[in-house]
Formats: structure tokens, C-alpha cells, sequence
């Protein structure tokens, strides 16, 4: 009896650790801007993307980058802790003045629900880096 | 005379902070995967990445993902410290074995060189875990 007890505590502590990490929010974004706004564009999701993984705990990872070969070509990783921490994301100010001042600048947009194939590594070592 | 000195040093060590940066390789890999190799081809990428990041000093990530809506589709982010480190990660026996063992399940592959519109975060941070 003691020892069934035992396993049901470990199985729990697996399903809750499970339940957590599948709960993180992995995205990839493409997004193209008119070439005439690059520069401009790239200076304030610069700007929004360290504001927003200094200051919000729940944003593990909002990573920009371009394409080499086609500079308008914009793609970012972004990783949330759950998907309350990227609702609360959208909320912010800074969230709010990267959205309302580049929507001219954007071209098209897609955003790429992700999974990721390890879950142990990467998105750990933002987390940690952050605690 | 002396400031000239200092304003010099300043310039140089600038310089050569930026020029260690650029050095950094960064590239998204787009992989189409055959679906009936999916489950085997996630279990040996999962092993590759893990391996090379933890061995090789100059990978400072391998991350991969898949798309949720279309989980044929693979992306990884991967960052080296520079092309040196590329080129002596594609010569190991994890790299080797990988590339080998998962040639007849690749549909497609397509390797975009990418640039980091903000080079001080991320990289960094992966950079400074791996120390």
C-alpha cells in the first residue's frame, strides 16, 4: 500500500511536470517589411524585443532576425511561458507602441505555431538564465 | 597626444567586439521530412543537438522545431561562435551519423544564413551558459 502510494506521487510529479512544459508557447513569425521601413522597423523591434525579455518573466525568448540574402525578410523566436504570459504580452505598452507603429511598415505577417523536439534543452536555458 | 592614444584603444577594442560578433553564424534550417520517418527522424536530430551543444564548444545552439499545423515541416535555430565552428561540427561522428542515418528521410532541405537584428541578447546568452 505504502509503495503504491509512492508511485502515484511519482506519476503525478511526471504528469505536472509534462503539463508544464507542453504548456509553453513556441512560435516562429515571418514577417516581410516594405523595404523603404528596414531600417526603421529593425530599430524598434530591437528596442521592443529587449524591453519585453528584461521585464516580463513569462517571455523566455523574443529572438529577430533577417534573412541574409533577402533583408526584408524578417523572421523572430519567440517562446512564452504559457499562453497567459503571451496574452499578457500583447498588453503591454511597449508590446502596444512595437504593434501601432510599425503596422504601416509590415508587408505580410504569419505567425507559426512551433513544437519543439527537445524540450529539455533551449527553452531551459533562457528560463534559468532569467531566474 | 596621450588622449589621441586612448581615443585610439577605445576605437580598436570596439572594433574588434564587432568584428567577433559578425563572426557568429547564424542560420535557420528548413526541413521537409517524409512522414513515415517522422517519429525516427525527431528521435536521432533530438540525440545530434543535444550531443553538439554539450561537446562542442563553439555550438552555441542547435534548437529544433517543428510546425504543430504541419509537423513534416522542421525548422532549427542554429548559431555557431564562428565559421571555424561550423565547419569542424559537420566533421564529428554525432554530425556524421546523423547525416548519414537520416539522408533517405529528408523530403527537402533548405539552409538560410541569417543575420540577428540584435546581436548583444540571445547569442550572447546561450554563450554565456556554455562558459
Amino acid at each position: 500500500m505504502k509503495h503504491c502510494l509512492i508511485i502515484t506521487l511519482i506519476l503525478l510529479s511526471c504528469y505536472s511536470l509534462s503539463a508544464q512544459k507542453s504548456k509553453m508557447m513556441i512560435r516562429i513569425s515571418e514577417i516581410e517589411i516594405h523595404s523603404k521601413y528596414l531600417e526603421e522597423y529593425k530599430a524598434i523591434l530591437r528596442e521592443e524585443s529587449r524591453v519585453s525579455v528584461k521585464v516580463e518573466p513569462g517571455v523566455i525568448s523574443i529572438y529577430p532576425m533577417y534573412q541574409k540574402e533577402n533583408q526584408t525578410q524578417v523572421r523572430i523566436l519567440e517562446i512564452y511561458a504559457d499562453r497567459q504570459a503571451y496574452e499578457s504580452h500583447l498588453k503591454t505598452p511597449h508590446f502596444q507602441k512595437y504593434k501601432t507603429t510599425t503596422l504601416k511598415m509590415v508587408k505580410s505577417l504569419k505567425l507559426i505555431d512551433m513544437a519543439a523536439i527537445d524540450e529539455e534543452t533551449m527553452p531551459e536555458i533562457f528560463r534559468k538564465l532569467k531566474e
